[in-house]
């Protein structure tokens, strides 16, 4: 089975968790048996590999996300990267091009396109492989999944099927309606439209070259700015006739907000938190090393990270977007090719963060125009390149950089250091890398 | 007018903000004019000074509050610090020593004593001079504030006068009542027994000197961890015949909880928070530099400082108490006589704290045994003594100090500093106090 996982955009609802720059497919939120945690990409791809050990992943995302999947998913995992956001259809092609050009798949086998997102158990994968093959028998250009409505959502669009079978064609689509609307879909058989669809591979390529000019993938990844942006289904699903749906009954939960996320969530408590006898249907999602202690409440969802602290009823925070956009949005953590970083402390003319290299890995050579730095190695060992000048570091070692210095930190294990930079104007623009001496 | 401010022990029902070493009266909570925050006792002192500009103000605490004092009132308040924790007999006859033998009081004056807790107006002070007035013409021993109740509380004990004069003798004393009999007690005139009171200075020192074998404040102050623990009200009160009451029906309110706090509160937002235009009757208190966003709460308390995060209804938060005990009581923030310090962050083998020097204060001259320690300045400038060099430091000056070597900052400006701490065993107790060279 091909598999092309949609990793989407930046999510504001699960903040503060979720940031411009961290989305809520890489939270780690879901307990593991070991009693780890694990994010909803790392959990939606082990349940591929378990349904299909031979299955080949591609995951469609932006180029801000590229550090986050790798750290999370290994080398493994192919990725098809956009340059730019340019909408779904723009992303499909090229990851469609990607599995032609880059990994070599015949456009005669089947390719299963899905969200990263929804909450999903093993009947799902069971389903795509169902898709999969039935979309290899080539009985319609397209076999949509059509997910048996849990209630009258107004969050989704409803495909109407031709008649109850199991696998039927498509009598029409219905745009996201009111919840009366929707339940008068569900009285007519309706089913959810959950982006989830299989086709073969020669079919996308096919819809790609039609309305956009390249020749492969290489050639449309260097177009790819100028693509106008579109929906795939805009571009293609509205325009095809030859459509099937696919029933699935099983259990599908789009983990988008917070009332929905804390449903599928096994505890009611991960990271440092307590409850008193009083507390009804609450969920602490703490990051912070402090601990929560929460006291006399109902329905409510208290999350802190080093973004913030977020505490409101389930319903209401759904509408937590406005707000979130409002707030100040420095970056306080983030993940990057390299490993991780925290900021500890901010004053007027200095910041001080907490850097994480994973082993073997380095930032880039770089240098700043208007601060100096200073770390401490605190755990691990590795070399610092300090103005072409190399040197072996380990747990206790200072390194003093003065603006204008190149430098960087090559980690040979896990390797930790604290940096305090000082100077007037400290922002994350200051920086012009080089290439290594 | 001579008062002794009782400023009392640790209190844990005002957690995150209060704890072990940090006690409620130094929170600072209550917006003044200029907009900046001051605590319930700059708050107290304020107003004292206020009603009486030739008022002399003693405050009588523990050895572990004299630093927070001083940074909150400067050096002018006469302090009374018990050696070690004998209740509130010993404190007082201490106390009572300090006015007469330190700071000169003739026995013949009166002396207000009062906790430093209550959230009160300008008429408590003027009723407070009345009291000493009261005292000083001697008609009764001792002259007791008693409160008009505001509810039948079961908090407070209940003094019943012998008629309803403004001023008149005291019949009996009733201890914390049920809800059912603090009814009854109101019904027949009671009082609410606020722990304040006037008398001669004499009085106190005769009562002293009949129950503990000492000579003056400095004999006492010695032979204090010997003394006998009891309450003032158990060794002198309760046997005392001659006692008025002062009736007082103006604002006076204990912030001991965040109940009571939140009421005493003008603003609901202290720090960084956003409230929903759906939320009711909710407080946030936030020390940290990051948002919070209460969405959808009603008669909620949100406080967040370097120790924890609270969410509590603000009437099961009087409950927190054992739940406070269990928490990890690593301290991660406190105030010291040179300033204060805050830990940033914490991993096996490391620490990183943030240290702020006031101007013209030092660290004691001291050694680690198993750690090593690197500041980095990051504002002001001062001096360095390490193993006997000295030399000058300023904002981006690092000091590396290995485990044994001896070393402090003297500041010159308010200085702040990194310290990184790099060790196996990190601890408190891992410090070796030496004499400057």
């Amino acid at each position: 089975m091909n598999i092309i996982l949609l990793s989407g955009g930046s999510g504001k609802r699960l903040w503060p968790l979720s940031n411009d720059i961290r989305s809520k497919q890489f939270i780690k939120i879901f307990r593991k048996k070991d009693g780890s945690y694990e994010s909803m990409l790392q959990r939606v791809y082990c349940q591929i590999r378990e349904a299909d050990m031979d299955a080949k992943v591609t995951v469609a995302t932006s180029k801000s996300q590229i550090s986050a999947i790798h750290n999370q998913l290994g080398e493994e995992a192919a990725i098809s990267a956009e340059p730019s956001r340019r909408d779904t259809f723009p992303a499909m092609a090229l990851a469609a091009a990607h599995l032609s050009d880059v990994q070599g798949i015949s456009p005669e086998e089947s390719v299963v396109v899905c969200p990263v997102d929804p909450y999903v158990e093993k009947d799902y994968f069971a389903a795509l492989k169902a898709l999969a093959s039935q979309a290899e028998k080539g009985e319609a250009k397209l076999v949509l999944l059509g997910i048996e409505p849990a209630y009258p959502s107004e969050k989704y669009g409803y495909i109407i099927p031709a008649d109850d079978g199991e696998i039927t064609s498509v009598k029409t689509f219905k745009e996201k309606p009111t919840a009366e609307r929707a339940k008068e879909y569900i009285g007519q058989g309706a089913l959810w439209n959950g982006g989830v669809f299989a086709c073969k591979l020669g079919y996308l390529l096919e819809k790609a070259h039609e309305q956009m000019d390249f020749t492969d993938y290489q050639d449309l990844y260097e177009k790819y700015d100028a693509l106008t942006r579109i929906s795939f289904d805009y571009a293609v699903v509205e325009r095809e006739q030859s459509i099937q749906v696919m029933r699935f009954a099983g259990q599908w939960k789009d983990l988008g907000t917070w009332n929905t996320l804390t449903e599928a969530m096994e505890e009611t408590v991960v990271g440092q938190g307590v409850m008193d006898e009083t507390c009804r249907d609450v969920h602490i999602v703490n990051e912070m090393d402090v601990p929560v202690l929460a006291m006399g409440l109902k329905d409510v969802v208290i999350s802190a990270s080093p973004e913030g602290i977020l505490v409101a009823d389930k319903g209401q925070s759904s509408y937590m977007k406005p707000f979130v956009d409002n707030m100040d949005s420095r970056i306080r953590f983030a993940e990057k090719s390299w490993g991780s970083y925290r900021v500890l402390d901010v004053e007027k003319g200095s910041m001080t963060i907490k850097v994480t290299l994973r082993a073997g890995h380095s930032m880039n050579y770089h240098a700043h125009r208007r601060r100096d730095e200073v770390w401490t190695v605190i755990s691990g060992s590795g070399r610092t390149i300090v103005d072409g000048m190399e040197q072996k570091v380990e747990r206790g070692d200072v390194i003093t950089m003065s603006a204008g210095c190149r430098h960087t930190v090559i980690a040979e294990t896990e390797l930790k250091l604290i940096e305090v930079q000082i100077g007037e104007e400290i922002s994350v623009q200051d920086k012009v890398k080089f290439e290594l001496p």
